[in-house]
């Protein structure tokens, strides 16, 4: 059986790293303990041991499809919706009073992390429903709540969220679906949502979909959005249930995550789809956001989980493959010698070391995210505010940074492996294949940087960058301790002031009103503060794991440790060193990609 | 029908940049003039416009493969074989003498270029003929000449190279393959060669193997290594054809380029397959190469030609494709308005402006390439020498910065797409699969970057560095010509003086000895090397545009001659700006990626 990721690692980032147990202390986390958290997690390992890594393959060969009028998946989903329920994923974080049990987000993350590395087509199922039904609970009337979310909670029902339409992709403003309000109360829903994950198959006995729409006479753009509860089957009066006229029209197939059905939904093509309002008319786009949120984070993970497998995959590849020889001082190689393993030499340990940097340096960033949320649903007035200001900084840059550097980092892991890399017998052109969605999922990498420097730098004046750059500085002044880390943390002082400076060059284009050009080259801002970020868990996994060695800590092996110091500089060698010419193209003179009078592109 | 290719760039780049026609004075190439490479260059435009086109899509999806010991390719090879025989492209680049027409690398380029263009899938199978014919031609006999190339250059027969082995990828050194001598004076070969990209279908009556094997007690290493001439069916003195013991034991399924099939092939599993020496013994390495170096640019080529496909399909969805709106100078978008295309979006006009600057950069740099090979076969004495020093420091920057950027350049026209294009529906995740493969064939990356920095840089203690520097300076002062293009002509000046910042950092490694660490990063080099490389490009582009525009020459468009010059702004922002970070990581202090005592990657 292949290893597909490292449970040390895992531990390591998250009780270590970001100090689980310190914020399993606030109040509303009282159930759960180390102990407990370690003990799912190991069930969750076990599971995805003996049901999830043995599917993966078999999904990609036999993709989740249309057929006859039905979306036809692999039967594990069966066996992944009843057993993500039982071991409280679906609806484990959702308050007590919703039936959930207060479980924090970086156990949730962490759970996902491992059924996702071992197969990355099959959290989306529990994970939507477990986002719709939060979802519904928290702005939902209470008879939404208890009519939907316990079904939803024991993965009976799954759950969508049904965004984008033919017409509007990434442009939410464009959605054209139809709600006309009964005199019963609820409304009847028309309009089809295309690329629908998980919409439809035969193993669960409901879906509901979490749809915006136009209520009649709305106003233009995303301020005339609403958002409505519209199952599948709607229940009766006598707690069954009967058709609501919401069909799949078909399918997408895709490059990658072949196992995970993309959908094609028709809503009211009978004219008899029932839809009930969550919240306030028109908010919809607000309380839609609550899940966008969540699920920007999930498809980071869904990055880290895919780069984090194929790192694993091209390590046990480069310890077993023997080819060519190392060079000897004369620069010659001795050809009677027997070949070295490939590991042994310096381009492929480059490649597999940015795959070990990228993966875990972004897995450390979810987890920050994570704690973040944490701190934010476990605290209140101040702290909350302050934490989820933190959390709205970092969401767009946890999508981007895995999704984009997972990328490059699966890239490098396919081509440790040579040739075979590109053949359908070996698992590294799977998860290349795979990854290339998070650029996409949940706005694209374009939008989420406009997301970053268009709302984020600028929220509460700025109040959220200076509360990140505290955070960052805390961590630089720990390491500032030791005296084989501090060159680092000055380094990354030095990458804060390019920040800094970039900004200074941009803000003026911005108060000026030229928005077009501030935001021209939001992706490369994206990229560059991205990697600043990634720089800053690297620094702090570097500091603990040298508080380990000091302290002789054996909780791992000083190996384990040493190899966190020694990715670290590989980090600030080989990434951030990308910064400074990202910052120099950021100010650079030359407006070249914003329309002019004439169509240049030829 | 989708345009795949914008002919106008190609003619541009052949004929105003590198000035094709005052190479045909050359007294080798006396049978061509522009007129006459036109009407090839459309010949070849209308039947790949015709038959390769349509089949790409189907190729994919009706993969090559093996069946009851058959290997089953689209009937397109049938078509492909005798028209390119029938336009030249098999055997018209050889001597008169062997039956050719001497036609330019260039010219054979270009045509191949748009084959390819079209579909990526076919013109391995001719070119692979081609080169092998090139091989035993230059390095055989009169009789083995005489026996095989006739039939090759018609298209009848087909030819392969077989180097790779199970135990010895891109380590030829441990090829195993052996070859015994008879008494009639031919061997008798056994062994298996795997990765035999177009090894065996029914649309060739016969398949001509070029095989590296070792003679029977042959010294160890590449030293040991010979050629022979390894045909499926044998030629009898009757001037028929009997079996030869060469065996298709199976194929490789793959990601990408899947209707160009990859074999497996086994020779003399019943003692029964002769092979004929090529040359003398032990030197089939040295013959091998040119075969290799003429293969390593026509990968770059597919590389160039994948990239430029993708690019047109992503600029074509982006002309029709309507969503979202651009910023208003108030920060708003006006909701009521159409949508606009999404050509209008900057940070889609930047990953358009993103492959345009890619695919035609390193489409002028396989030009580069072919015109140093035209200038090497059509000069004797010192002007030789020197081109063949040119073309031998290009070939490697020629095999990967089209491979390894446009790569990059398809990932950004997948993403202008958003969800289309990871859809199977649209073809840009297609060319996505299809490029992987390129950083990987004929020496992967890794393989290539050691050979320019630690063969090709040293050459000549420096000599072919030296003349490739006075080229660049030469354009450099072409530039300097006009004040629009000087501050870019002064970027390069000072980007050249980064290459011998770095080398001066990493030359004493390799002086004292410490070969290993002068090579480490020859990956980086190779980044960064390529890319100044590219800028260099862009730079003889953007001044050949401008003194069109200047003269008012009326070839091509103002727009088109603007275009290139926008398109060199971009990539001097964008591309070159890469460089600064390459070189501080190239002359980073730490030392990470070398094997130590201890094995610290976890």
């Amino acid at each position: 059986m292949s290893t597909y990721i490292n449970m040390d690692t895992l531990r390591f980032i998250l009780f270590d790293v970001m100090g689980a147990e310190k914020m399993l202390e606030l109040p509303r986390f009282q159930e759960f303990d180390k102990e407990s958290i370690n003990f799912l997690l190991d069930a969750v390992k076990d599971f995805s041991d003996k049901d999830l890594y043995p599917a993966f393959r078999e999904m990609d060969e036999d993709p989740a499809r249309y057929e006859d009028g039905k979306i036809i998946v692999h039967p594990v989903i069966e066996k992944l919706m009843k057993q993500t329920a039982e071991l409280g994923l679906i609806g484990g974080g959702f308050d007590f009073e919703h039936g959930g049990m207060q479980m924090p987000a970086m156990v949730l993350q962490a759970a996902n992390f491992i059924m996702e590395a071992a197969n990355n087509n099959v959290p989306g199922y529990p994970g939507l429903t477990a986002g719709s039904a939060h979802l519904i609970a928290t702005f939902g009337t209470e008879e939404l709540t208890q009519t939907y979310v316990p079904r939803m909670m024991t993965g009976e029902w799954a759950g969508t969220m049904c965004l984008t339409e033919p017409q509007a992709g990434s442009s939410l403003s464009d959605v054209t679906t139809s709600a006309s309000p009964t005199e019963e109360g609820h409304y009847m829903i028309k309009g089809q949502k295309i690329f629908i994950s998980g919409g439809d198959h035969e193993y669960s006995e409901n879906f509901v979909h979490l749809v915006l729409a136009r209520i009649d006479g709305a106003p233009a753009g995303t301020k005339g959005i609403s958002l409505f509860v519209v199952p599948k089957h709607r229940p009766t009066a006598d707690g069954g249930l009967e058709f609501n006229d919401v069909v799949t029209a078909g399918d997408f197939q895709k490059m990658g995550q072949r196992g995970y059905c993309t959908t094609h939904l028709m809503f009211g093509s009978d004219d008899n789809s029932r839809g009930w309002l969550v919240g306030e008319p028109h908010r919809g786009l607000k309380y839609m956001f609550q899940m966008m949120n969540e699920a920007r984070i999930a498809v980071g993970r869904g990055g880290v989980s895919v780069a984090t497998a194929a790192y694993h995959a091209s390590l046990q590849y480069a310890h077993e493959r023997a080819q060519g020889r190392r060079i000897n001082n004369d620069g010659s190689k001795n050809v009677s010698a027997d070949q070295n393993l490939i590991i042994e030499h310096p381009d492929v340990r480059r490649m597999l070391l940015k795959q070990k940097a990228i993966s875990e340096g972004a897995l450390s960033l979810i987890f920050q995210a994570s704690l973040y949320h944490d701190l934010t649903s476990g605290n209140e007035g101040a702290e909350k505010e302050k934490n989820h200001l933190l959390l709205e900084m970092l969401t767009p840059v946890a999508k981007t940074y895995p999704s984009e550097k997972g990328k490059e980092s699966v890239d490098a892991g396919l081509q440790v492996l040579g040739g075979y890399g590109f053949c359908s017998e070996y698992i590294l052109q799977q998860y290349y294949r795979d990854i290339r969605i998070m650029s996409i999922y949940e706005g694209t990498t374009g939008i989420q940087s406009m997301d970053l420097l268009g709302r984020k730098i600028p929220l509460g004046g700025g109040k959220g960058l200076k509360l990140l750059q505290a955070d960052i500085q805390a961590s630089i002044e720990a390491a500032m301790a030791y005296d084989e880390l501090k060159p680092y943390a000055k380094v990354l002082i030095e990458k804060l002031g390019i920040v800094q400076k970039v900004l200074g060059f941009l803000m003026p284009f911005a108060m000026k009103g030229e928005h077009e050009r501030y935001l021209s080259d939001a992706t490369l801002f994206m990229d560059l503060f991205g990697t600043i970020i990634v720089a800053w868990q690297w620094l702090k996994m570097a500091t603990t794991a040298k508080q380990a060695l000091v302290s002789g800590a054996t909780t791992f092996t000083a190996d384990f440790y040493q190899s966190k110091i020694h990715t670290m500089r590989f980090f600030y060698k080989y990434e951030l060193g990308e910064v400074d010419s990202l910052a120099n193209t950021l100010m650079h003179p030359d407006v070249l990609t914003i329309l002019g009078e004439e169509e240049i592109i030829v």
